[in-house]
């Protein structure tokens, strides 16, 4: 049988009971059952859930509800329960971010999510970023430690979350977790030392569905988890969530989907072939590198419009709390609307006759009065400097230029494409119109910009409930054509003439300059 | 590729190393150069494994030795060490006997064994046999108290021969242990219960290949071990290893082997086909019931020749020692003397005016003394009563009629085989003479007759050092047609008739009554 034909990863079922012309053991007497129902693939059934199945197949004599999982090498059981317990047999679907690490618990047979929730990736004490933490890594214990904190931050939300559910932890048999190369691997407890260093060699591409528990996690015995896999050192199991979880793979009609973070992850393709790239955007597009950037959390402003001839700031925070700083989409609205009204030129720098008083200088740095103090949740005016422009439009270049890249290396242009998916929270949150303005996306028509929310999570949960989907994995990943971003002079050239707002080419941003009444 | 074509468990390899046009990480670099050397399956390289891989490749400069093992699912990688390191990897081969643990550490490159060494089964403080055991494990904590007593024992005895053979434990990388069905669940903490209530249901018949420091073995990170499947509660590993070893299966002519203790376990067959039983023979054939019956240890009598007029005892033990009891194959010797000698008759009843003074008398039983107080190792007489040799006659006679109800059932007479293995202590020390004489074995032509010697861990070895073997493990084990033998009124009506010595027909053995000058 093939996973398509699987409704949940749960089986029930009757086995024929022992007797005297059938004394097959009790663990083949499961086996060949599955067997019988999931075709004639190899039917794992580990050690530590044989020790108790002798007493369980009598109790529930012979009737019982079984979770599975197809690995390459067969099917693997990962649960068991009696036929007629109640209670549900779970999974539970993670989003291993750097930053934010976001759970979810579902019941594997209806699909439905029983609980949701998110915290802060604990490594974030050590370092917000990827590379600080493979420096830390590389210290005394400081893989172990980094491996603590995430594990251990895990089994807390997992707890929390079948606290509320109102079921134990070892009913979750199957996991599926989706991350950046990097954060798989420190989960997992390898080294990810060579990943930074050229020629940029992972520990593993493909984790496969190893044992839950022997992996740290608090869950039932026999449990295992799903890891997705990685294209390489750059471009994660995350990425391969989000093609699965959009269907990218799948599409006559080429899309590109795009995850905006430290690192701009690219993939574009069809159902007949997939490339992806990733490069350095640099933080700004994130959290920023800014004294007010922050992530986007309740207070930060996530959209700016400056109107009329005063140029009279609006600005909305997430939740309509006191602004506490901008988030990365709230940043690109504000370069956006300072460029459409003429506060910054082409260039990005202050147009100072335009800003007017909102313009101040402290230390021999020209800053711009986002938000007045008496408005500020702190109390202190929020401002961005010079520097923290330059910061952005470097970032929103280096975003540019890898789309232009991959779409060029294929011979398309973006106006060719289907669909422009942009993933997380960033695509959740941007407004594709400011991204065109300051040149950070192509210019194609808005409708064609899909934000694609948590695909990583998504991802994840699809494997959970679609058995289908996770057949999908390893083709995707094998598919996917990876382009090396050679940092040449061809490279750099497109930098360079991606530094202006929106573009050195006007012809590029159409729309662009047909937007720009103020300037 | 076929493990027919495998020289032994180990390759050695050279990876290319990773480049920036060859970024494959380094765990599925290992795997595809295994893979094109050892065929398209699966291969598995286990997270342990995993965690040092990237500084051992990089520090062996990619050339290294790997062990591995093939189990139904694909190849194990089990070990790895540099190609240049000059110690071997090795292999460690377990007899797992309800009464004698036997070891034998080898190098599983050249197949060289490096030390062999044997020990008590320490389970046997909760007694002697395999039903007490199983009745200890259904108390609180006994189970884990049985196992934790095999596997410390098994530790302790590997740090033994590894100190003896200066290497590490840390070198045992594929292990393989036969024993019967009892004591291999209770070497993996599996609850025996049902294996001693109808209908006979063991938890496992084929354990497989598991990692062998799950099961508490402290061995080389990663390692495996061979487990030998069986084909019920009472047709265990270790009759599956016998079979590998003397080739049973795959020879033109029909062979038997009978293995002897307090289950007497036969096996018949040929290349074509296979058939399998066994039965309670009772104790007296292994170390025996009486009091003076011990297990084949220095000082054990284990031949014995009664001679002339005056019935002269010739006693032969075990290295020559002074005499401390009698073990099963000096217990047959001795009763085949007394009935040739005439000092008991067809019913196994002392003669007394045959036995003379060696009849003696106390608490209204009769005794017959064997061996004279003055030459013993505790100064006192060794003496048989009639009911340790009526015990004996049982157990003769149980044995005869398991060999006589598997020959017939297929047809055949015990003429007509082409050999008759004799396993274990039993099988070396066995006078087939004596036992033919008492009726306990067919009176076919002594050449007929091999010993086998320990063929339990003689068929682990074979795994180790020759791939090949392993794959007929499942496959031999698969084609056993395993007889129940039913205790019907036929089973019965033969074992009566056997419960004469020799047989209650004296044309089943002809050359018995020819050697009888004596009655």
């Amino acid at each position: 049988m093939d996973t398509g034909d699987l409704r949940s990863w749960v089986e029930t079922l009757t086995l024929p009971p022992p007797s005297l012309s059938d004394n097959t053991a009790d663990q083949e007497r499961l086996q060949s059952a599955l067997q019988k129902r999931l075709g004639s693939e190899t039917i794992h059934l580990a050690l530590d859930l044989v020790v108790d199945l002798p007493t369980q197949l009598r109790r529930w004599e012979y009737a019982l509800r079984c979770a599975v999982v197809r690995d390459t090498d067969g099917w693997h059981v990962c649960g068991l329960t009696s036929a007629g317990d109640p209670a549900p047999l779970c999974g539970l679907a993670i989003d291993l971010g750097t930053t934010r690490i976001v759970l979810s618990l579902i019941d594997l047979e209806s699909g439905q999510v029983l609980q949701e929730d998110s915290f802060d990736n604990p490594q974030g004490i050590i370092g917000p970023d990827v590379l600080t933490r493979i420096h830390y890594a590389e210290e005394k214990d400081g893989l172990h430690h980094l491996n603590r904190l995430v594990v251990d931050g895990l089994n807390d939300m997992t707890a929390a979350l079948c606290r509320k559910a109102h079921i134990g932890r070892d009913r979750i048999v199957l996991l599926a977790l989706a991350g950046n190369t990097t954060m798989t691997h420190l989960f997992m407890g390898l080294d990810p030392h060579w990943i930074i260093r050229e020629p940029y060699i992972p520990v593993v591409n493909r984790p496969g569905i190893p044992s839950a528990r022997a992996l740290g996690l608090d869950v039932a015995t026999g449990a295992r988890i799903i890891i997705f896999p990685n294209v390489g050192s750059y471009f994660g199991g995350d990425l391969i969530a989000g093609i699965l979880f959009s269907e990218l793979d799948r599409r006559e009609g080429t899309a590109l989907l795009v995850d905006v973070g430290t690192n701009a992850e690219v993939i574009l393709g069809n159902q007949h072939w997939l490339i992806g790239c990733a490069g350095a955007a640099g933080p700004a597009l994130e959290s920023g590198v800014s004294s007010i950037g922050t992530t986007a959390r309740p207070g930060a402003i996530d959209q700016v419009r400056i109107s009329g001839e005063e140029r009279h700031f609006e600005l909305h925070t997430i939740d309509g709390a006191p602004p506490v700083g901008i988030c990365g989409s709230g940043f690109i609205d504000l370069a956006a609307q300072l460029f459409a009204s003429g506060m910054i030129d082409i260039q990005g720098r202050f147009v100072s006759d335009v800003c007017g008083p909102r313009l101040t200088s402290s230390d021999g740095e020209q800053r711009l009065i986002i938000c007045e103090a008496e408005s500020t949740d702190s109390g202190k005016a929020l401002t961005i400097s010079q520097a923290d422009l330059d910061s952005l439009i470097r970032s929103k270049a280096a975003m540019y230029t890898i789309l232009e890249t991959i779409t060029e290396a294929v011979g398309m242009t973006p106006g060719q494409l289907e669909t422009f998916y942009v993933a997380g929270t960033f695509g959740a949150f941007i407004d594709p119109r400011s991204a065109i303005t300051i040149g950070m996306l192509p210019d194609i028509p808005l409708e064609y910009y899909r934000p694609l929310g948590n695909s990583s999570l998504e991802g994840a949960k699809k494997v959970l409930t679609q058995p289908a989907s996770l057949m999908r994995l390893n083709p995707i990943r094998d598919r996917i054509t990876y382009m090396e971003l050679n940092v040449n002079q061809a490279f750099m050239n497109r930098f360079s003439a991606a530094r202006f707002l929106p573009h050195t080419n006007p012809h590029l941003f159409p729309t662009v300059s047909l937007r720009r009444p103020l300037s």
